[in-house]
């Protein structure tokens, strides 16, 4: 589809350096952290400024050659991956944390900056970027915004949109927007700002991003508690609510992920307790480490009535840090464990342990094993499964109707496929299991209306048809 | 336009109570709070639920016939004024709290719900739902989805966008969606919700809404502050965030606008100090009184720099009412005593003093009187404006003028039009002062897409050209 003369107006654009064509330079640009899926691109682009990419979006659009846009490919649901070959515009040279507005309270940035640099810049200047998905010592915020990420925080803080006021977009035609103003509160028009985040790149390709900051919380506290049981755990989830609190952090891992993440790296310095069932990772933030001793203390003396087990209070910053780092790394661990598919289910947090109970019965009738984690405060589970029959399984016919009863019951349950990591390629079938067609039939009008061509990032989230 | 045939079918579907035709009924329906502006509707209809709605919709989009809906009227821009004429679509009848689920912390709720009605409801129940436009006693919930309201509490918690997790639509063709799923992260497709938020009713008909609520904090402590200097009183206002307070509302009202105010209410609880040039209103909540009372005199400390005159703070809940009453019927004082337009300007926090300072010298150039109240701890100024040579001067060409300067201004400080009032029919025209052509072409191609004869609410916002 690329001849030569494309290709050369192309590296006229970005430069030779920036312009991979080899096979063995592209590779890399074929997959993101989903499953095993590879489809290489015909070329990779690295452009080093928005205008570069008006340029190439331009060509592209009169060629209608399919573009698919790149961050750090740490995405879950194949949101960066080129299934339809054409060109991957990588990110990453579009790295600079622009300015940080003290008076402000706001940050600008372009969006190759990793997730953490950006959260440790502010938190120099006393400032706050709460959204922290588990990739963020690797993940760039644009990839943050295109799949609408959470983390731990959100629960307290909420997700990306909550923090996204403006963005600089490329539209698929070349065309440069600015999609709102830098200000907190916006009544002008439709919010073409939170249309784009969450879009999966399918709209435009976002260039430059205002985000709000909040004052940087002065103290935390954490406790790990152990259950014996799994659904006493995922009850006490909703009842720390209902008592009034709101911890800054509220994760479950299941027994079995723990123990595994625990393996990969050899870490003692937390005590696990092999017979149990699951933990709960509670955090409290503020400015008063009193009354946060308080508050946790409080927490501790309600979960006993959910049968709680063995309290660990992280004394120090090392040990805080020890505890985060198992949680981060649970999904990469027990992927490597052999749990390739992962799913990312949300109901209303009440509604957790009948949503656990239901995968687990499915695992049984269906011959998979599941492991459970995640952000529980917000109904946010990851319901990572283990296939015997296969490895690549995501597309096997059995594992889809093992899915497809899945979100029947989150649909039951009043919640949806994914809370934090888009539909992207691979859930897509299963939008109509979720949504009116209605709603996909306005989604697709929206996206011709950005994208008459069809050729940013097509076949994501759902079909042209 | 309408035949009777067609109002009969209407009739049908509504009942003839609920079918209004007599001009002195209809009257009331052809203004909100917008000025002194009046265009009457042919039909006004109170449908009592989603599918009499979705009924008469789709007869509207298969005659073409403009229909405009209409919440409880305290409209600002001229949202609900049906100046196609048509049929109006008010909303009083679907006025049911659906439920309020403590365990999920979730209210459902039907549109016509008045504000303070529903926050009173979730309150009884140790909730809190934040978003409280000064109109609250009137407004309908419905109605500041539409027009996405803040409020004083937005500068802590957030405005109406960040509370609405799920709504129920009837689509301009009668076909009735969900927009989302009742989850409280959701990566699942475009996010049609914040779409239909701040849209003015002129994508679909909001008939069911879904929001989030928060664990009612369980004090308050509140502070009037005089300034004898405008530019040091909104100057203070960043400082305050830059020393790391959230407060819960940080307001600014220019003596004028408190003086006529306190006259009309015939209020003397209150000490306004005449010969001063602004006060700031401060409240602090939480859950620990000791600490908000700490916080709010370190801010006291922190106003010395700025100049502060004299402190009063209200020490039971029926000083605290009365000072709210004030702020809250500023707008409606000031509108009797002939400040007729309202604009509704946000930037960014730290640039008020620059757009207070602007807003002075257009009034000195163009020969109008201006009082500036407002948000000021999210940059949200409102500013009215009396004009001694019209009453009713949106639309006068010297006015335009003078405001085209002030958004002109506005956009060169970050900022935007409406922070929470939304555009519209008066504030259209401003729309390329703030936006490109691009966006309002995207902005056109949506309203295509939700409706393509264009009737519902058509011409607010922006024209279709």
């Amino acid at each position: 589809m690329l001849n030569e003369e494309l290709i050369a107006s192309f590296e006229q654009i970005v430069g030779k350096n920036n312009t991979l064509t080899q096979k063995d330079e592209i590779f890399h640009y074929g997959h993101d952290e989903t499953e095993t899926i590879q489809y290489n691109p015909e070329l990779v682009l690295k452009p080093g400024s928005a205008q570069q990419i008006a340029n190439i979006m331009a060509i592209c659009h009169q060629h209608q050659i399919p573009v698919t846009p790149r961050g750090a490919g740490t995405g879950l649901s194949g949101g960066a991956i080129p299934h339809k070959g054409g060109v991957v515009i990588s990110m990453e040279k579009l790295n600079k944390i622009i300015a940080i507005d003290e008076k402000n309270l706001q940050v600008i940035t372009e969006p190759g900056v990793i997730t953490e640099v950006l959260q440790n810049a502010v938190k120099e200047k006393g400032l706050f970027y709460p959204p922290d998905p588990s990739s963020k010592g690797s993940c760039f915020i644009g990839g943050n915004i295109a799949e609408n990420s959470g983390g731990p925080k959100a629960v307290k803080y909420g997700v990306v949109k909550d923090y996204v006021l403006n963005l600089e977009v490329v539209l698929p035609n070349g065309t440069i927007i600015e999609t709102g103003a830098s200000v907190l509160k916006n009544s002008t028009g439709y919010n073409l700002t939170q249309l784009i985040v969450g879009s999966e790149g399918t709209l435009g390709i976002v260039t430059k991003i205002t985000l709000k900051l909040i004052p940087l919380p002065k103290y935390d506290v954490l406790m790990l508690a152990s259950f014996n049981n799994l659904q006493k755990a995922s009850e006490a989830v909703s009842a720390i609510f209902r008592a009034g609190y709101t911890p800054s952090a509220l994760e479950l891992v299941e027994i079995d992920a723990l123990k595994i993440v625990s393996n990969m790296l050899d870490s003692h310095a937390i005590p696990i307790h092999e017979n149990t069932a699951a933990h709960l990772i509670i955090e409290l933030d503020g400015n008063n480490k009193d009354l946060l001793m308080q508050e946790m203390e409080a927490i501790a003396g309600l979960l006993e009535n959910f049968e709680v087990g063995d309290l660990y209070f992280a004394e120090d910053e090392a040990q805080k840090n020890e505890l985060w780092k198992l949680r981060r790394r649970v999904a990469e661990a027990v992927k490597l464990a052999g749990y390739t598919i992962e799913e990312d289910t949300v109901v209303p947090r009440a509604y957790l342990p009948e949503l656990i109970k239901g995968v687990k019965e499915l695992a049984r009738q269906h011959g998979f094993e599941a492991v459970c984690y995640g952000h529980a405060g917000d109904g946010n589970l990851h319901i990572r499964i283990k296939d015997p029959r296969t490895t690549t399984s995501y597309n096997a016919p059995h594992m889809q109707q093992a899915l497809g009863e899945l979100f029947k019951l989150v649909k039951q349950l009043g919640g949806t496929i994914s809370g934090e990591h888009g539909i992207g390629l691979i859930q897509k079938k299963y939008m109509p299991l979720v949504m009116q067609e209605a709603n996909l039939q306005i989604m697709r009008s929206i996206k011709k209306a950005f994208d008459p061509n069809n050729i940013l990032n097509a076949g994501k989230i759902f079909d042209m048809q």
